[in-house]
């Protein structure tokens, strides 16, 4: 046999689902007429009754999104969302303390995860645990920096290299024409890429304590509106974002260079303290630590890592950041070495796009977790990089010594089967 | 100047935090006592109110979290998450109608996606009403399997060797015992992989409507449970999952042979709708596609396409799903061609990883975005991935538009800064 | 300054390359006259000569090419080049003995060498001597088959996936068809991967003692001219390469599921070895192997490894083989361990394209490198591979030696700089 | 049956093996004596004598190997190889003549590659042809330095954010001890890039026309030593190269940064020259492209391209470049779009790492063939990458061209198998 069962697997429940050949129709294009929904951009308890009635799901469903409360709201949600016919209800569990002895998070905190996987905030709040215990995990932040990345289309080579140097000639014009749009972001590096008669620019910028996507759109569209007209080279065509920044993926370039803030954080478990609250040695750890970075490796992914996702959509879901994001920041690299009888471990994730200002951090429940964590508001945008950073390393921390124990499976199975 | 500006920018800072030599102490471990929460697994208005007695924020954040009808769901939210102290709200947008021509899914959806990133419903949306003029996307589940991936280490090559041809005899045992633990689970594949002295177990299961995860970790552990104790080869370690299956991480496995469900769907848009509903015209996105193609591979993206985590995110919240499964869903390969005057546009997503029952899908809210689609319960899997690629399709054809028209920038400026 | 200084340092080179605007021109293209020179298949002494009152050079480096003994050969040569105008002389050196204890290389080699790097052959060579003073590396080919992707086009999924029915359901007669064409090539797999309208089928084939690139092209061209004239489903176009294959070179695909052979290499390097022969400890080297697989993970390698490409690419032009498959063959995973006070090492590398027969290997001195080896000739094709990996790892032990001892830039100034 | 054939077949060959349970013991360490190789780093004709005493493969490998010519020049070879036993003679035919209108190549060129896969000349002399009579192929240098990255180890995050304090505060010096190592290079960017407690140093140097890997080995150790001396910060290890520079192997780093020269060279051909000389269309080239670069895609290639190792390995050999650099080289991004009726091309290609002073390019053949292309000695190391990009462009231009009329399988059972 020499097709994978899968695909013969596949084709049988195919064939079971098309067998009249009439069937193949359902699969054309069907010009039946349809009404459109009416966009709504600033939503009312109206607008969202509307709504409802188009959609299936009765009154039950009704009352799960658009309760009281939220039909209260709708005109703070709506700077948020468009379309609005409700609030989905996320859990949320509580990790900590958790002390960080960072460069701008300093102190215990309490982590507020937002979750719908059982085990998670056990998890997170066991490796928090050991780390508090050890004396706390150190953080900092190395780089900041949001990209953009407009692309310029040229005739040839040698038109993409006249832009270039025009580009170059007239930067402090164009650095000006980007900052004039903003009054947080800064512009701080812009370095061409040239692909024969196509031009990369990619625009980094500092965005305060905003996570800043929206930012860096507007500020680089000044910019290559500014270059548009002024160039005498003839453009063909350009383009806000080329798709090389990584926004919203996971990228090499993501995990090279980094995109929002790189964030390092690391602690020394001694050994009592996996033998006690782990209930695994440093040695089993370091063992599997072997074997999970080759499974890294081998399975091809950017970075070697084993669930920073987990942690980060859990603290974004709750603290109103971007939760499309996820699919940046969690890339990056864990490491565990032996230090002495103790256990040093280690993450460095570049790409943490987080803001303490911004996007959904002001809608009620969302700003009310960044005010469990004190990091509500202007200034706090690197300690919260830093809080994101240190949670993903107790989760590392949890699962390796779950791993190394055998725990994992009974651990899943105790808590998301049995209840 | 040989340094790159950032990294003097960041000492520049750094150093202003570390003024004080002194300050240095504070990136050291704090042995100082701490009090740790005392972890709950079963949820009361009890418990809930004892965290909060530990928690900052205040009252108002306590209201905006823990509020009456979270308090009277505590028991339902405890199956999904432990140490409870409230819910965060997210808003729900609609999309839709949404034609689907699928093999699972079929008919007019309406689509939740549940977001704080203003203008992203909107997009979704225009999608969504130019694909559904064009008479729907056709859809289809390609592939299906869940994967675990256990680790089991040896002395050398030639016991991993010997390791492989026991399991290869014993493959029907194996099965049985793996299958034994899960009603809906099927382990439809096992491929060893060998590197020196390690082989992984590469697992793959068909896990019915359920997205699967944990029904794949508890059949794995008992698979190996039973190599482990019946194989006579000497076996050092053994892990559950020797991170390499994928799982919450972007890989170039998942990209090439996927993880949970694989789905293609696709569209071809007749000249007319690309001018009239997206304002552009199908050369600008073919010109488009040329330059977003060549900047995915030149930031070394894993697959190729422009935003799926948008779409991803706000659904897997809305429905329930796991949302850390955005960094391995949101991979995948976006095409379009020119077909006569009309543009053919499709996206291929092999890790979709949802379920209609499981997880989150029976919390209240989660329970109600399913129903509003109609796919809520046994039975619907399949046609929730489905309809998870078509909405993707949609974003990718609306952000398509608007770099192509130069309308991106304004949009977010619109939706977004000016509200 | 926040443009890259490459940025504006290149910008002042090309600046001075185009003073006067007149030298732009020199860019553009040239439709002077131009004499082709007629392909030659057959190469004969007058043919030779021929070219050589074309080339440049003068009679020196006719010497140097098309000396006496290559002119004598022209019709051997001719079954591999066209064009042919001498032979260019790459100096050999020996690594050896080289001790394997294999699954199908076993006994002591003397591993030829062609390089004009310095230092390769004295490293490779130390290695070697270490590998076999601890009793010889152990080797095992684990998995086998060349590749090849043929693509076919359809109008839509629908048509794509009734393609694939119709293949499975003729998997047989595509199989002969294939295999009809081949004393020794057999198809071993077909898999099809199906993106959206476009369908690969990824044929894997064991090709005997040869390397089999030729082999599987033209299997594979017959498979496809068969599904193209048999199947009912209407195919718009088809390639017999997709262009998936991995091909020459590096690829995920490559490293995960292999090309060529998949072969396994270790050995365990007794403490008092590397003090005495490697001069510096396992500790040091195990210090090194944490850095360097670190480094290659930052960088975005395929796999994790130092040189491999140094002993391949040596190996490969010694003896006959196709050079330009180093760039798929030089990726995999070097792994080192403690096993008490000694020191573990493996390379486990999936993409070993080598063969005895075919391909350069009966030129006059390529084949007699095989010879030195004791594999020319039928029945040798797995053992060579094995000598490839092992001799990869004897490269392996010598450089993470050379830099954990800090020798690695003494040696290179020693054996390049100072001659 | 639910495991992969390729497995149950090659347990099946390693039984037939190992029938006999004692077989075992051949993969074991074995003990036996050994007689170690004399290490000869200035090989004279009695030490090429000495080691074939020693070699198998009889008299005629010796003759094929350690002919006269090569014997009366073991003092030449030996500042590029130890334990010479000879030459290996490789066949190397001529494409051309390939008009270059260049930054620094310019003019038209005979471009000698070596090689003993039968078609390849022929392939490249076909896209050679084609592009000459389109006028010639536009090349520029757009990025020139060669990467060595030297690894720093600390006790943690502190202190490796001092170290790089440190350096910024000592670039000048750290420069100047760089540079007093050679005369050729220069450093002219140095970036750091921290993970926790281990620091890379970035060193990009300029090589002048040599390929430059030992001259830059040579400096930045000069650049650690003084690091490691003069630091205040306590450094627990460095090395000089922490395996993130991607020397000999394809890297993400190489594929965005480059390593070497980066070049682009593109050529518009005009349809008639594609229906004339490469006896297709331009539309199915294009269609082919699409395909193509999905496959790149799919199989999770560094880049998209062909085959540009065929051309690279050729060049290389023939000009005595680093062949294993191949690894390096032999990643960028084809493309091909529309231009009226006609078809541009492009290849754009970040790592040629070429000399034409140092390295092979001394010996005798080598030489010769850089004289065939006039750009022997000092003053041509840019317009030679110049030539290996528009050398690629040529074998890309005409595989696809293959391709797409199908020619492919054809033109290799024709020039391959049929001799």
């Amino acid at each position: 046999m020499i097709v994978p069962f899968h695909v013969t697997e596949m084709l049988r429940r195919v064939r079971q689902k098309f067998a009249k050949p009439a069937d193949e129709a359902r699969m054309y294009p069907n010009r039946e007429a349809f009404t459109a929904l009416r966009p709504v951009r600033t939503a009312t308890p109206e607008s969202v009754s509307r709504f409802w009635q188009r959609l299936s799901g009765g009154e039950e469903a009704r009352q799960a999104l658009a309760d009281e409360t939220t039909l209260e709201n709708t005109s703070t949600y709506s700077a948020n969302i468009e379309n609005l016919i409700g609030t989905v209800k996320v859990p949320v569990g509580v990790a900590g303390p958790l002390r960080i002895n960072g460069v701008n998070a300093s102190g215990d905190y309490h982590v507020p995860l937002a979750t719908t996987e059982a085990a998670l905030v056990a998890s997170y709040a066991r490796g928090a645990h050991a780390a508090t215990k050890a004396g706390g995990i150190s953080t900092a932040v190395l780089y900041e920096g949001v990209l953009r990345s407009p692309a310029f289309v040229f005739d040839g080579l040698l038109q993409a290299g006249q832009f270039v140097d025009w580009v170059v000639a007239n930067i402090d014009a164009l650095q000006a024409t980007a900052e004039a749009t903003t009054r947080h972001g800064q512009l701080v590096s812009l370095e061409p890429v040239i692909d024969n008669n196509i031009v990369f620019l990619l625009c980094r910028y500092v965005t305060g304590d905003a996570a800043g996507q929206n930012m860096v759109t507007i500020a680089t569209s000044a910019l290559c509106e500014h270059a548009a007209s002024e160039c005498p080279v003839p453009i063909r065509a350009w383009y806000v974002e080329g798709n090389f920044s990584g926004d919203k993926k996971a990228s090499s370039l993501g995990t090279m260079t980094g995109r929002g803030r790189k964030v390092s954080a690391s602690v020394t478990l001694p050994a009592d303290v996996v033998a006690s609250l782990l209930q695994t040695s440093v040695d089993a750890m370091l063992d599997y630590g072997q074997v999970a970075n080759l499974g890294s490796l081998l399975s091809g992914q950017l970075g070697a890592q084993a669930h920073y996702a987990n942690g980060l959509a859990a603290l974004y879901i709750a603290t109103g950041q971007d939760a499309a994001c996820v699919a940046e920041s969690a890339v990056g690299f864990t490491r565990m070495e032996r230090r002495g009888a103790d256990l040093f471990c280690s993450v460095t994730m570049p790409n943490i796009l987080v803001g303490s200002v911004g996007g959904g951090t002001g809608l009620p429940s969302q700003s009310a977790c960044l005010r469990i964590l004190g990091l509500q508001g202007s200034g706090h945008g690197a300690a919260l990089a830093e809080v994101a950073a240190a949670l993903c390393l107790c989760g590392e921390i949890s699962i390796v010594a779950a791993m190394a124990a055998g725990h994992f499976a009974r651990a899943h199975e105790s808590l998301a089967r049995k209840r």
